[in-house]
């Protein structure tokens, strides 16, 4: 393959009036695909259903999960989500169905009421800030945004964040309360955090006493190829290293069972969890253990979740081998993309040339197909370098995904190419 | 029956010797019921049962309700509660299975963001103060205290919170932002709210523009007794009287299906949601859709929902009678104490002499009867003429029931005897 680079503007000329061509071709058919975000498709709904059969609401330990009460979630759900976590059943709060409203209303209590140690409420200090390792989650950026909470980013490397940097900015600023983190096939970038990574940021020395992890175990286990990364477990190293309250973890099992309709936990330690319960006593009187008695007796144990887990699996890697192949078919070689290749997650996260990803984005809407918008994947919706796109190939079939990353391709060399001209 | 308050002293002590021997005779029967909360019993719970038949869950208008989306619930499910709250559709968010969580909520977003039309955060202002008409529903009152709100109690009468004063309040002082609402079959009263009562709530002028009425509309559709009490639609009221933006109504399915597994939903202004679902698009991705189709393929419409209430109301109703009954027999002319007879609802609230609840409280409690703490029904826990008790029936059996009040009965008239002695 020729590089865009090395090609002469006549070059360059010439192939994009065969592209702009082929774009015409591809607006004419009218393509509707939406790749916005990671949802999961029919197929693995159906996955779950047989979860809807249980028709007794009482615990194994005589619960009565048709009624009020159990403000920390049933103990069989406790239990099943710390072996996936790698908690204590006592170190564990099941919740509703969502694990991001699980994170709001952490934030949301760190700033009204502050955490351990000092319990001084962040939205009383002068200003608080957030590590935010770049490309990230953009609902994990927009709470950020709405509580006020200055972000920072973070380079992301292959092995995790930038962790110098967080270590040197933690050690010297106190008003730096936290960090948000995907640490497993992290969103967007499919990156797992080396064990190297994780002992460092449990074992970091932070200016801010009651400073925080926020820990989105999202795709804990969602393996797609060979044995799937492996992720250390941050909570023990943080025990190890004297910092037993630093961490929150989050998951929940939207693109395990269903989304939205899932069940959300959190995992921390016991003394954050009792400052936690005292609150959440006070929001709510109970999640919905009928919801959460429905998903252990499906779920049942690891063992069943991961064989479980192949079968969605099965479903989703003939669609990242679609995009995959795809993009290495138009795209390799010409040095004007870079895209990772992840063992699991939802995402494959690639990289225009700088100043090009906005354009694509709208060039591939304006052909009817939907991608995530240019800048999600950064704090404030500002990517600095403009080239960040967030890829979802989970919810559009295989034959749509061929189309859509068709036209993708096609426009990301012709923006390439308007770019190239330009110098 | 010979009022206590007109017996002498021998009388009284020959009273309470007779009484003290019946109560060592209960301690001895090692009774264990807990009349705490308005807790349903499983009878309640099994009504609801056939709502789990539902295979399908693709919703009428043809959304997949196993997959993510749709912030503000399903429409029908936004239909049907806004035919319960008496609002539009549009008028209408379905959430999650906690109105309580939902109210919590919404104070919260006041604090930190503000309400219409200023916006500006309550929790910036040197002080919030709330009206809680009392004695009211600790919950309510919990959620003010933990934000720091400060709570002037109002007084019940017979047609709801003495209207004058709240009129007189809210006219003068700037700080008051709200007031908490049970308007039917009120937390633990049972009264309800008449139509003047409504009607001044929603056309008084106050001095906060951002002024807000909190209406927990929880035993909306729970009567017992008769034809029912009927509320007086305030969100009507408000738009008639032009202020519109005033009251935000809650609901939840917990007294109707599952406790804590049901369905919560609010209705306010259009104006109001819109500012509400801009936070909440960044606080979740959205609702249980699956329960919410669940609820509405059940309960239907209002026709259905009544007859489903006359199902309940069976299996309530010699519940309050005997408590009533009892009541009745053991304490009817002696003036030591009084109580209402609700038409609905899930409480008798009885006021003891002055002084008196707390040690009633006590006592029930030493022999094994678990009731509502003493206080818990005024902001703070602290009921200033340590009054009144809330009596929550519907948990225990009838069998249970007349044991209980056997003993909470035996226990007033001590307690009464004690405070007249020391006369």
């Amino acid at each position: 393959m020729v590089k865009f680079t090395e090609m002469n503007a006549k070059e360059l000329e010439e192939k994009k009036e065969i592209l702009l061509k082929k774009y015409e071709d591809f607006k004419n058919m009218n393509l509707k695909y939406d790749m916005s975000r990671g949802k999961p498709c029919k197929e693995q709904l159906d996955l779950s259903m047989k979860m809807m059969e249980i028709t007794d609401y009482m615990s194994s330990d005589g619960v009565e999960c048709r009624n009020y009460g159990g403000l920390d979630g049933l103990l069989e759900a406790r239990e099943l989500f710390g072996e996936i976590l790698g908690a204590n059943a006592d170190e564990v709060l099941v919740g509703g169905n969502s694990a991001l409203n699980m994170i709001y209303d952490t934030i949301e209590r760190a700033m009204n009421f502050g955490v351990l140690p000092g319990e001084i409420p962040w939205g009383k200090l002068p200003k608080v800030k957030f590590l935010c390792p770049s490309p990230g989650y953009d609902r994990h950026f927009a709470i950020c945004e709405l509580f006020g909470i200055e972000m920072i980013p973070i380079d992301m490397n292959l092995d995790g964040p930038d962790i110098e940097t967080i270590e040197k900015l933690v050690g010297s600023d106190e008003a730096i309360k936290g960090i948000m983190c995907v640490p497993k096939y992290s969103n967007p970038d499919g990156i797992t955090y080396s064990d190297h990574i994780v002992d460092r940021l449990a074992q970091m020395e932070t200016k801010a006493k009651d400073f925080r992890i926020i820990w989105d175990n999202a795709y804990v286990v969602h393996d797609l190829f060979g044995e799937g990364d492996k992720l250390k477990n941050i909570f023990e190293a943080c025990k190890e290293a004297g910092h037993e309250d630093r961490v929150f973890m989050y998951i929940s099992t939207s693109k395990i069972t269903f989304p939205g309709a899932g069940v959300a936990a959190m995992a921390t330690s016991k003394e954050n969890l009792k400052e936690i319960k005292k609150k959440l006593s006070i929001q709510m009187i109970g999640p919905d253990k009928m919801n959460q008695l429905r998903h252990v007796r499906f779920l049942k144990d690891m063992e069943a979740i991961e064989a479980h887990m192949k079968k969605h699996a099965e479903i989703m890697k003939p669609k990242f081998s679609t995009v995959l192949n795809t993009l290495s078919a138009e795209l390799d070689g010409k040095e004007i993309a870079w895209w990772n290749k992840p063992n699991g997650g939802y995402f494959i996260s690639l990289n225009t040339l700088d100043g090009c990803a906005k354009e694509v984005i709208k060039m591939t809407a304006d052909a009817g197909v939907i991608m995530t918008p240019a800048g999600a994947t950064y704090p404030y919706g500002n990517d600095p370098r403009d080239r960040n796109i967030r890829i979802a190939p989970s919810f559009p079939s295989v034959e749509e995904l061929k189309n859509a990353m068709e036209v993708f391709c096609t426009c990301i060399q012709i923006v390439s190419i308007n770019k190239l001209l330009l110098k």
